[in-house]
Parts: structure tokens; C-alpha cells; sequence
């Protein structure tokens, strides 16, 4: 498509054709031609996609704030009268639209075929974008079988879609979350649950009885919403944090050092505006420090014991898919070890480790006696 | 001087003077014109400065590098048939050289007034120069009186001097331990304490050994060296890491990520390698958490309350000493709170804080319910 006609129909800050697409990288998956655009620039967010084969524009999910406090911090963010408050869930972040057919779409803006295939299967959209061609779902695949996330949920077994958000896919307004609730309950799609409609002066307090409900149960967080659906704030419990703790340690080399700073902090902020007890704060940084030392000391073992280290996922689906699946994520440098590769009812189950190279290379390096220089 | 003439003096790599001078900054401090080198470049040591004044090279401290295993690490790393294993002390890294003067010069390359002042006091190696005016003492300066660090040590009430090392200011090359260990006994100058001589092959039980008793004293590690004393390796102690930790965690937005993880990665390797039991392990990690979690949240619940955080530090010296400490320091741009100013004994005693503004501002900036994109 001409390069003019898509500056035209994006609502994008650059003043040119040629300064959006310096930016934009382009790629092939399932016949699918398409650009997209790997970082946030001239007002459209990353992973925003712009289909050649259809012409149609499939909007980022925008990055969604922080507050570190939350008695002033929603307060000040919320400029409306109330917010709701909706769980937020430890899965992959993903946009279905129907471009050519339901695709989803990864945060990144690439087509994923595990996702997609298991969009059409488990929501079966079909009707929903026959009414509304223009919307995307922003949903949250949950569950153990994904190859991207690993977070149980009481009652899914393998995977399940969990609809958040739904947008406008050319301009990436989102419906109101009143109306989208609805809309999703009338198409049969499951959402986050709900804990209501709040104040937005007393919010700071429904959120921390909501945190604490959910860190008991080992869930991720909430993300605030204003009526519009416009402005999101997002907040995660302590047990969050350290589990993503104890994930990044057990793979010490691939996560990035702002990554392990920023959940320490979470927790310094955390422990310090609930005014938890010494004995309760104490506690809390026993769990953080095991959620630190052992998993990365088991990672060394690991690599001592001649084992390889890595992302450990299973993954389930028509053999196909689980095949386009398996080159995917090859054709992003990933070395991937299939563990088990079985037929259960039909469907292909492989289990496999995304081999986390740099953690192998450096701990055995730092084993054979390599220096550090400082 | 003339470029040509030092660039000749100099045992460098670089090519030519200018590839040289294109790195090196000048200073001048008490009247003495220096050029310093902030980077290791062609050869030269970080810290290396030419002294325009007077002519003379006083070569930079070479960076030690470390292990993170010992064995093999230790085997590896040297290739004599023996090392001698020396402690390694928490403190003030300073080369003291005869420049027109007895003059103490950081690991950076600046003349520090005050220590300068302390070695012509606690040092008064007027005799040793006399006798080896082409030599320089590497020496720590510990105790709880310095305006760099703080570590308390058996009977150091302010602060003293241990020389670790003695250089030829010119080429850098250190004299054979044994024989440094005979002149600075000589000349009264104290030393680290010496864990002996190994055979190579069998240090990395001797360093074991010697960690675990520094460790249960609080201390900070070794430092092995070759029998020429040009190779150098160095090993710390579990009592320093989180001790390093929980200084850096009180100031959190001062220190690099790298610094912090760093630390963790020593923690890591050396649980595995000492085999620690689980229960032993699991006791390490709660040590960890709280050297983490319990200053960083002191330090939030301190700026809560309207404190200014940063590094309290007490110095002592005749009063234009400590002046010209005080101004040295502002001349970084440091921001210095002074909370107490007494004479004591004829000697002028301030303790001030340099105000860490990073952490100040940081936390005041989420307590205030700032947030952070992600």
C-alpha cells in the first residue's frame, strides 16, 4: 500500500510518510505481509502493525504506568471521579484482531501461530468480528501450557484467554471497561475478575485490600481504570515480586539489571507505606533474600551438574502449529531443546527449554576459573 | 614539560605524545601542577598522574582482578609455584609518593589534602623517602575517621595506615612481597596481616581457610600475589558483601545496578562452592534480604520524615587540613551537611554528610506518588 495512504490513516505525531517509516520493520508470517514498529515513536506505541496484505492498522497495547505509592500516587494519576479496579494476570499479552482472518498479534507486534491458532479455538471469535470488524480483543492467554509465560491458575489446565481490554484497532481507543464487560459477557468471553467501581480519594485503600487478597493467593496484581478506560495505573503484590525474583536469578545472565532493581524497590516501597512490623518486614526480606540466593545458586549447581539451563514450556496444539510455533521461535536466535514431543487426544504436547545461553556460557566461565575484571 | 620528553618517560603504548595527552586532565591542588589519566589507557593505569612541577610519574594502582570460585580460579590464575595470601582491608586506597613532598594520591589520581596530611602525620616516612626517593607506598587508610569510607577495625580509634604494597613510582613495578614485608618493617610502617605462603596448587584451601576466619571477624577478604608480587587476585567474604549491600541499599539511587549484582553473583558462587548446607544456605539468604531490604526501607521511611540521606563520614586534622578537605570535596559537587565542628586535643574534629541527591530526590519523587513507565 502506498506509503501516503498509511501515514493518512494512522493518527501519528510524524509530520511525514518517510519519518514513520524509518522506523517501521517489516515481515512475512502465514502469508501475512506486514510492518511493525518495535519501539514507541511519534505517538503510536510499539507493536503497532500495519497489514499489507488488508490495509488494516492494528494499534500497540500501550505500556501501562506504576506507582511505587499508592496513597498519594492514584489520587494524583486519576483525574476523574472513580476508577475501577480489575485483576491483573501473569500471562501473555496479546491483541486478536481480524486481519485476513483472527491473528493475534505479541506485544512486539509479530504474528504468533501458537497464539493465533489457540485464539480461533478458545474464543472463537467469529461472531464478535463479524459485528465488530474494526475492534481488537487485548487479551491475557493464562494457564501452563504457553511458551512465553509459566503461571498456574486454579482451573485452567492448559490455557485460557482472559479478555482486558477492547479496543479500537486503527485509533487504539479502548471501550469504556463498563461497556466492554458487558460486550465481552454477551460473546461468551472470560475477563479478569472485577473488585468495582471506587472513588478515586479512597481508591489507594480498596487496592491494598484487593493486593492482599490476591498476594495470598499467589496472584500477580491489579490494574486501575478510569470510567473511559483511557488512563491505566498498574500496582503487584509481593508475592509477584518475588517470584519474578526467583525467575530472573534462576537465569542470572538473561535478564537486564533494571529488571532485579526495580522489583527491589517495589518491595521497599511496598513494606514501607503498609507499615509493616518489624517481625513482618523482617519476613519479607527472608523470602526476597531466597527468592534471590537459592534459585541462583541452583542455577550454578544446574550448570556444574553438566546440565543446561533455560525457559522450560510446554506448549499444545494441532502439529502443525506447534510446528510453525517451534521455527518462530528458532527464527529469533533461540536454541530450543525439545524435551517430550507427545500426541495426547489428538493434540501435539511438546515440552522444550529455551536454552538461556548467556547464563551457561558465564557461569561455566566463572567455574573454570574465569576472572572478573573490576 | 615538555610532551616529548614525559612521553619518553613514560612506559606507555601509546604511539606518539599526543595519543597520549589527548586522555590525560590536568589539576593543580596545594601548587602542584598535575596531569592525571581518569581511564586505563595504552598501558598506563587508571589514576596515573605526571607531575608538571617537578618532573615525576607516580604510576596508578592496578585494577585486581577477582575470582569467583576459587578452584579452579586460584590454580588458573597464577603460574609461579607459590603465592602468599595477605588480607585484604576496608578502606582509603592511596599511593604515597615523594612529589615535592610527601603527597597522597587517590585511586583517581587526585592529591587528597587530608590524607596527605595523615601519612606526613601517622606515616612520617620522611626517612624512607630519604633513603628510596623513587618509590611509592600503596597503602590503605582505615578506620572510622576518613571522608571516603567507613569500617571499623580493632583498635583503630580515627584512622591509621597499613601498606599493602611498594611500587616504583615511575614503572609501576612492586617489589617482591618478602622483601616489602623486611623494608616497611624496617621503617615502622604497619601491614595487612599475612596468611602465609602456598603452594600454588593448594591456595585455594589456604584463602578458604583465611575467609572463614576474616568472615567471622566482619572483615572484608584477601588478596593473593605471586612471588614477584605482579600478579594479584582477589577474594572477599560474605560479611563484606552484605555489608556492601546493605551501604549501597541505603542510598539505593546512588549506586550502579552492576555494583549490586555484582555482590549477589559473589554470593552465589561462594554458597555453592563451600557446599553450604540448606539450612546454612537458607540462613545466607535471609542475611541477604535484610541487607537489602531493611536499609533501603530506612531510608525510604527517613525521606518520609523530612531527613536528608547520604554518607556520614567524621574527619580529624588541623583545621586548614580539614578546610581544604571540605572544599576539596564541594570542588566535586558534592553537597556537603556539616553537623558537628569541635577541637579536640588541638585537632579539629568535623563529622558531615555528603548528601546523596540521586536517593533524595528519587524517593521523595515516588513517595509523592511519581510513576514509573515501564
Amino acid at each position: 500500500m502506498d506509503r501516503d495512504v498509511w501515514h493518512e490513516r494512522l493518527e501519528t505525531s510524524a509530520d511525514s510518510p518517510s519519518e514513520l517509516f524509518e522506523h517501521l520493520q517489516t515481515r512475512t508470517d502465514q502469508g501475512l505481509e506486514y510492518y511493525y514498529l518495535p519501539d514507541a515513536r511519534h505517538g503510536l506505541e510499539r507493536g503497532t502493525v500495519l497489514v499489507e496484505t488488508t490495509g488494516a492498522v492494528v494499534r500497540g497495547y500501550p505500556s501501562v504506568p506504576r506507582v511505587l505509592v499508592l496513597d498519594p500516587g492514584v489520587r494524583n494519576y486519576f483525574e476523574g471521579d472513580r476508577i475501577t479496579i480489575e485483576e491483573k494476570l501473569n500471562g501473555f499479552n496479546v491483541r486478536i484482531a481480524d486481519v485476513d482472518g483472527t491473528t493475534a498479534f505479541t506485544r512486539s507486534g509479530y504474528v504468533c501461530p501458537y497464539t493465533t491458532e489457540r485464539a480461533r479455538e478458545l474464543l472463537d471469535p467469529g461472531e464478535f468480528f463479524a459485528d465488530h470488524p474494526e475492534k481488537m480483543l487485548c487479551a491475557e492467554l493464562v494457564g501452563p501450557e504457553n511458551p512465553y509465560t509459566v503461571h498456574d491458575y486454579d482451573g485452567v489446565e492448559t490455557n485460557a484467554f482472559r479478555v482486558f481490554d477492547v479496543r479500537d484497532r486503527r485509533t487504539g481507543r479502548p471501550l469504556a471497561p463498563e461497556r466492554r464487560r458487558k460486550l465481552c459477557a454477551e460473546y461468551g468471553f472470560e475477563q479478569p475478575q472485577t473488585f468495582g467501581w471506587h472513588d478515586t480519594d479512597e481508591a489507594a485503600g480498596a487496592v491494598r485490600d484487593a493486593i492482599e487478597t490476591l498476594d495470598a493467593e499467589g496472584r500477580e496484581g491489579v490494574v486501575m481504570k478510569s470510567e473511559d478506560g483511557q488512563s491505566l495505573l498498574k500496582y503487584t503484590t509481593e508475592a509477584t515480586h518475588h517470584a519474578e525474583l526467583a525467575y530472573a536469578f534462576s537465569l542470572p545472565f538473561e535478564y537486564g539489571r533494571d529488571f532485579l532493581f526495580s522489583r527491589l524497590l517495589r518491595e521497599a516501597f511496598q513494606t514501607v507505606e503498609f507499615e509493616e512490623s518489624p517481625e513482618r518486614r523482617r519476613e519479607r526480606a527472608h523470602d526476597l533474600g531466597e527468592s534471590i540466593l537459592l534459585p541462583m545458586a541452583g542455577a550454578i549447581e544446574a550448570v556444574a551438574d553438566g546440565e543446561t539451563v533455560g525457559e522450560r514450556h510446554t506448549v499444545r496444539g494441532d502439529p502443525e502449529t506447534v510446528n510453525a510455533l517451534l521455527e518462530h521461535l528458532r527464527e529469533f536466535q533461540l536454541t530450543i531443546d525439545v524435551e517430550s514431543d507427545r500426541r495426547l487426544d489428538g493434540e501435539r504436547v511438546v515440552t522444550f527449554t529455551k536454552v538461556s545461553a548467556s547464563t551457561n556460557d558465564r557461569i561455566e566461565h566463572y567455574l573454570d576459573g574465569g576472572i572478573v575484571d573490576e
